[in-house]
């Protein structure tokens, strides 16, 4: 239902007020964010984001009470699943390529 | 490093013994599946998939040792974080709109 794609995409849109700034930081298209925007509030029973608010003189963005609940909740399952799965994570990640500059 | 599409086309390589068919199952072209796979063996210290091997007549693809570490270790990670999470993704859930027919 959500990923770390869309839940960037909500955190930058209720840091910016704006849904293109929110995808312009993210590298993504203006029509993409829209539509990735259209699909949640489509299944959330609300809408996560209010895109007739926002902005200092409105025309922006923001997250509706849903969309802070959802993102809330999004972020908080995220932090179990790392906690929980650390030894999984640290297997995984001694399996991985060395990357120069440690990057 | 690696996702829900990614482990199911591992796992599906693993049943299959090939990445035509894997790639079919899940509706994917045989293109994008061969530059997932060529992504995933590059990532790691060792290849996840062989494709000289594997296949009745050779031919086919057989997931590695270190393919199989990966795949069982992210199943792992997986399973840890639905349990740990379980409160997070029952009220995600409870947000989602429902659905016709129950699907």
């Amino acid at each position: 239902m959500l990923g770390p794609g869309r839940a960037e995409l909500l955190e930058r849109i209720s840091s910016t007020g704006s849904i293109a700034a929110a995808a312009r930081d993210m590298g993504m298209s203006y029509k993409r964010a829209w539509m990735l925007i259209e699909t949640l509030n489509a299944m959330f029973r609300a809408p996560v984001v209010d895109s007739s608010r926002g902005g200092p003189g409105g025309g922006g963005a923001i997250l509706t009470e849903t969309g802070q609940t959802v993102l809330a909740q999004y972020r908080a399952l995220e932090a179990r699943a790392i906690a929980a799965g650390a030894e999984e994570i640290s297997n995984l990640q001694a399996m991985l390529r060395d990357i120069p500059d440690g990057k």
